[in-house]
């Protein structure tokens, strides 16, 4: 498959004289894909029941007809003001109680039936008329599911459904409290309809609690999408998708995309850098304008695994966004930069978003590929270099990668119920792991957390993975890779109990966490040999090996035979002395790529990118600042 | 007209007894002047309808007779707590929702019907009952419009009262889509009852939402400020006038001032310092006991412009207030220095906040001239200091300044809703450039944006007018001023919409801001030649001639004739490089005075003032800590 | 009486099987006292009235037949889900309005009626069942009074009950008027049934206002202990205690103290370290892993006060607690030192908070005597240590401590209503004046504001004691100690009124403070010949001798005879030159210890802790980091 590009498109926003013109332009940009649809549900029907959907029928026409292929979006995202009229119930209602008011977009609860009718409504009316319209290439549903904290809703509907989840979960109240442990602080429950949502509690709520309404949330988006799949699926045989954001991880993905053909993702290196990334205050001045070198990286494979290898960036940042606390441009270079990371982590497609820049409303900062006066904007040219460098490059190409990492929603949850120390999170523990491997040159795919066979990978990580079923633990000690497991990995079973045996409890591993504690951040546990531990350590004891020694002589990593248990959350020096022989162990060769140079393979190709806004020299090559090379690897 | 001085007195917090004693030391403490009423409606109604006047009759006439004039203070800053039964909607409500209970002050929604009326009733007795008393000289309209964040209220009254506004202002509900841009998102309203208020929305909401939404809010502030005047004038033919606050921007204090025939405000160096002004941290500790330099300079020159010349501070700090994060004693020297500061801007009256600390409530800490044991207070030495030297001073002389700054109440509400980077604002923006004009010992008059004739400047700067109407446009690149306009200027049309064509769009001046970038505050850009970028900056593109330069090689100013175009925020060093030649080309002279030192012209005068804490020299002459000194300018 | 040891334990959690053995091994640790109940509600209660002492009276019977002495917590501050359909309103209401919901514990409102009766018919229950039962040896009233926030509660029921409260204390609401200052801003009441609660108001409240919310809130907890107290002493002639926490200081302690016959607290030195010390953060890092070194000290002398001598720890720190920002593990040896200080401070007991680690619900990483699996965790072993050391040691042996300090809630109460300056406080102040003490080697107690006998003391301070009345200023003015008041000393009157003549109004010391001022952290005022004024500093006047002097030539201290007035608040250097010659002029010895180390007397011992990470010499001896060092005082 040859890796194309694309961009989003509101005809609804110019006037239909311009569509052709338009059209005309993408063509000669290159693009193949163009999306369409997915806010424009006002204009589809702007009172209910009044269908309008002649424009749309025209904008497919006009775009198909240039030789574009549609991408078909679901607008569910906005529904229009009349929809509070009809259901005054609709609204998500946040943590304080206060319902989210109209006036922007994702305000619907995903709990609200009328709502979930509603959407199921204009859908079928979507997929029905479109179904077998042979520009409509593709489906999207609705629009970043999750985004501005929108999966988490204490509304009554959102309580209502809970307690049904939890009543089929649970089939018996006393189930429910013993599960849960509420006979602490007399929590327990008569009935699941005394049960509420666990906010504005005195102090914590109890985590099982907390957690419990995180597995139901996450459940809730799964089921709403997989409504607007099957209905698609009726009337389309054009693959269906949806677009995830960056570090949304308050659903299960992969459930998700279990139920759509591809994922794509909306990448904004520089939008999300502040806030998003988690990285330090030093790596947010020094990428300000090229965005951190791993984060776009990670959701590369990440999503090519929630798509089972099939997947896109759906919305590539062509310029400065409006919607960060600072809003920069990006370093000339880095437009094609980042389409080329994606094409070498997989992507078969890089769509821009935006087309043309809005005048109005919320994003009239946003940039496109064209100024609001139709102009060029910056980013074109580099769109038609990376236009002309995919013509001549070979196909998209995957390969598995030697190494591989366990990715679990679930575990994000549970460490956002409870990270025991201020600031930890699953995603970022995961995170700094998946830098040290990127710095050692390492193409890497990541898994979920269902995964039985690992085999092809020579080293599997498995960090932060608070509940691990009996068959996980199995099959990862049992893999031939080498494998790395923890810290904090089986620390709860499935209910978010400490299980006994004490964790991880994994077999052919005699190692005990005795305890845990968390540690500020000035306070830095120093290693013997170098490096440090930050944030969280665990206290080992058992029979296993012991490897790196805190200067306190307390383990930091123990191990036996393939399988080493990491105890201990690291700095990147120690993360290295931790990898590097666990690497080197597997057959591999652990690099160490100077900063801001990062590499990737796929079956046939090496791209180096450097991230840096120098000059940088390795291994005899030269690298320009913001650039790509492109190598085609010894078959 | 001579300088004058005065004080604020409450004659319902101490015993009658001691009235006359006090206007016999207020008069020998050389006060012209004596505030009172303001605080006062529940002991002139201490339940509804009964009216108890007699003792505020008193206090004017032992004032009166003493030889003070009496400034007489409308009572609906704090409606009794018997108001809240008559009108329980009374409430101004906050942007969560809650509405803001009784128990303070200016609790009232300036939308509310029932409470306005209330307010016409209680300013008509007034009005009627003194308005041909001779010992009321001037009146003061309610007090500190919008302190503690009242200006924007999200109550029913007020939603109500917005829909009649927008009805009003586009006549059809297709005219208010089109023109906010509501089809982005699908937020069209089918009718102007289905309009909310911009709080509680997911995301941000559409800014052409919120930025009509400030300017009804600041309409509903004029319109119910007129209501008051208009009552006062009926009956009484002195002045009116109203107190404003420092760094209060969120309505239009020049269309309040144009139904007042005085401009007053409230002047607080020290309470100001640490949460309006926006100064550093290093500034608010050299100047934690004086003051920023130039933070009431502004205002004095602001609000002569809101009081078309005619102005005074009605509340002048003699001491530590209470109510700032911390409540340092003024430097000895400073309660002169400030009152003369307001005399060189053309003050008529300082009015020093008040004659004596109350012993009780929530101002108990807040120094005044005497102490609560009635002895004099530190400040009371100063002000008779101020009293000595006014006798032998000139008259107030104003004087048409060399330099004018365009100050913009719109633009301020624009940059609000869309600073585009975190911690920008219009305020900040033109106090910068303000201080860099004053560092130059330039005085300067503050102009409303509806001006059209710059005749007299020499020099005329407009920084971030996000909108600049066809006219202003016009005016200013037609003026025979040297005339520096940007960055952000004409980024918008009136409706919140990017013009095309693009920004600036200034009749012969080709420049065109290709995009535009907001800048983390620790990555600055530096200029070819020193200064630099901070916070935001525009790509500049033209046949303009440029000036400044970027090190990237992006023009910072483009010019042609007299008129430049900036397109950055600078630091002081690069404001310094972008005015120094303008005042040159003007054939003004730009001073380099040093830290601390400012200076200010009237017609006949020079003052000097010092706000450091040291001694300085400067051209030969002497300055002691916090002092001032007085010249006379050659004829 | 001997020094003791406990823990606390709750059946409820576990197997009945393993209750004895439990039992066993409590014993064979050396634990004098077992803590059971105080959470056990649903579990005794499950519906309604259907109640099941029979597992607590087995549960009982099985630990005492162990040898345990059992001490009873009524389940007051965890009312089971069911109350809350029975009682709607029961629960409490936070500042913004919000109620605080179910789900987590002291969820009750004190004012509440409802759940006030059903905490009285539960306690009864107890106190009837077990009232003479003889395991149970001591008492305890519901569990941490205050705790996250729940003294103030914005609740109807709250709104009711103070609307009383004020009738009561002030009879009409013209006295109250009067006494409030309420004239100040028209906030004048026509009845008691229009005052509010002092939240949400558009700027702060009435300071008055504020205060007697605090007060009349401290009431409420007082009075609801003391129903709980006198049904106890109905039916049992076991001793009565509660377990307060550390710095919680918004309810009168001493007051809830004389209805109890015992004083506990719950010492989280490690948990209490981040957010309630209020140390610096050099002094968090240094202390991370040991806790302030003076912060378990103050507490211990300030329930010793509150328990009228008698007094325990009652949930001792073993391990890292789940709670805090950050939760570390204790450096070897800290459990003992820590139980230690308690006996060097007069504790009668000590109990390890909690018997075995929870596996469930909130606490589940709360370290405990045993892990999860039943394994001894690390603190055992110190426990145990503690057993052994205890056996050989003399008895509790307290003895009156040469130095007194007066603590009074109620100026905590006003200095937070009031603080002047940012991050302010009573507590603080206090604390800081304690810790300059310390480091002196002194020993001290701590009195409560109703002192008037000062005799057996030869240093008295009373700092910050913002209302005097009258005979503490004549019991303290007229004491043989020598006696240090100040700053901020009866600087209102009991209505939060300033007095005339003005404070401190001294007898027999010629000081006036002249006026106020606070200032920033980072502009401290040097004092002449070392130390400085931090946060906030008084202008004295007068005839009396003055001592210290600030660098601008104010006075810090003035004195005549034994008494001094401090004007400042000062640093440690500062608080040095103060409290030195004070100390000496008393005819004691101030040492000047190393950081770190700290001792403390009994009647017969001498207690050296070294809280250092490092070992220190000092005056001949060797201190082992985290130490404890006794040695027998000479006779």
């Amino acid at each position: 498959m040859k890796r194309t590009l694309g961009t989003c498109y509101y005809p609804e926003h110019w006037p239909t004289e311009l569509w052709a013109k338009d059209a005309e332009r993408m063509v000669d940009a290159g693009l193949t894909w163009v999306r369409i649809g997915e806010f424009a549900w006002s204009r589809l029907e702007p009172t209910p029941g009044d269908l309008r959907f002649d424009w749309l029928d025209q904008a497919i026409e006009v775009l198909g007809k240039a030789g574009l292929k549609v991408v078909l979006g679901t607008p569910t995202a906005t529904p229009p003001r009349w929809m509070a009229d009809k259901h005054p119930d609709m609204f998500a209602v946040d943590v304080n109680g206060n319902p989210r008011g109209f006036g922007s977009r994702r305000h619907y609860c995903f709990s609200n039936a009328g709502y979930r009718a509603e959407s199921a409504r204009i859908v079928e009316l979507f997929a029905k008329r479109y179904g077998d319209n042979s520009y409509v290439a593709a489906w999207q549903t609705d629009n970043e599911y999750g985004c501005h904290g929108t999966t988490l809703s204490y509304s009554d509907a959102a309580l209502q459904a809970f307690r049904k989840w939890l009543r089929e979960k649970y089939q018996t109240i006393d189930a429910l409290n013993l599960a849960w442990g509420n006979v602490f602080w007399s929590m327990e429950y008569n009935d699941f309809d005394q049960i509420g949502l666990p906010n504005l509690t005195v102090t914590e709520p109890n985590p099982a609690h907390s957690l419990n309404f995180r597995r139901f949330s996450s459940d809730q988006v799964v089921s709403y999408n997989r409504m607007q799949a099957e209905i698609i699926r009726k009337y389309s045989k054009a693959p269906t998708s949806h677009n995830y954001m960056g570090r949304i991880t308050d659903f299960d993905h992969f459930k998700v995309g279990d139920d759509l053909d591809i994922a794509t993702w909306d990448s904004y290196p520089l939008g999300f850098l502040e806030d998003r990334v988690g990285a330090s205050v030093e790596k947010q001045r020094a990428y300000a304008r090229q965005g951190h070198p791993d984060f776009q990286a990670l959701h590369h494979d990440l999503y090519r695994a929630v798509g089972k290898g099939r997947w896109w960036v759906m919305e590539q940042q062509p310029g400065p966004v409006n919607w960060a606390p600072y809003n920069p441009a990006p370093l000339p270079g880095m437009v094609r930069l980042w389409s080329w990371e994606a094409f070498a982590h997989g992507a078969e497609a890089v769509c821009y978003f935006r087309w043309r820049q809005a005048p109005m409303a919320q994003e009239q900062m946003h940039a496109g590929l064209l100024r609001p006066d139709r102009a060029d904007a910056p980013a074109m040219a580099e769109a038609k270099q990376v236009r002309d460098e995919i013509a001549k490059a070979p196909d998209v190409a995957p390969a598995q990668a030697p190494v591989a990492m366990i990715f679990d929603y679930d575990a994000e949850a549970a460490w956002a119920v409870q990270p025991h120390g201020a600031g930890l999170s699953y995603f970022c523990l995961f995170f700094e792991t998946y830098q040290a491997l990127r710095k050692m040159g390492l193409s890497i795919d990541i898994l979920r957390p269902e995964t039985r066979d690992f085999s092809g990978y020579k080293v599997v990580l498995a960090p932060g993975l608070m509940h691990m079923p009996e068959g996980l633990k199995q099959a990862l000690t049992q893999a031939n890779s080498v494998t790395v497991i923890g810290p904090r990995a089986a620390a709860r079973d499935g209910e978010m109990t400490i299980p006994t045996p004490l964790p991880p409890a994994l077999p052919g591993l005699d190692v005990t966490v005795d305890r845990v504690e968390s540690i500020r951040p000035d306070t830095p546990i120093a290693m013997q040999g170098g490096g440090a531990i930050t944030g969280y350590r665990e206290m080992l004891v058992g029979g296993a090996e012991v490897g790196l020694v805190a200067e306190d002589g307390v383990p930091v990593t123990m191990s036996s035979g393939n399988i080493t248990y990491l105890g201990a959350w690291l700095d990147q020096a120690g993360m290295s002395r931790v990898l590097t022989p666990v690497i080197e162990a597997a057959g591999l060769t652990a690099l160490s790529l100077p900063e801001g140079l990062r590499l990737r393979d796929t079956a046939t190709e090496r791209f180096w990118f450097n991230y840096g806004t120098e000059a940088v020299a390795y291994d005899g090559r030269q690298f320009a600042p913001a650039s790509v090379t492109r190598e085609l690897l010894p078959e």
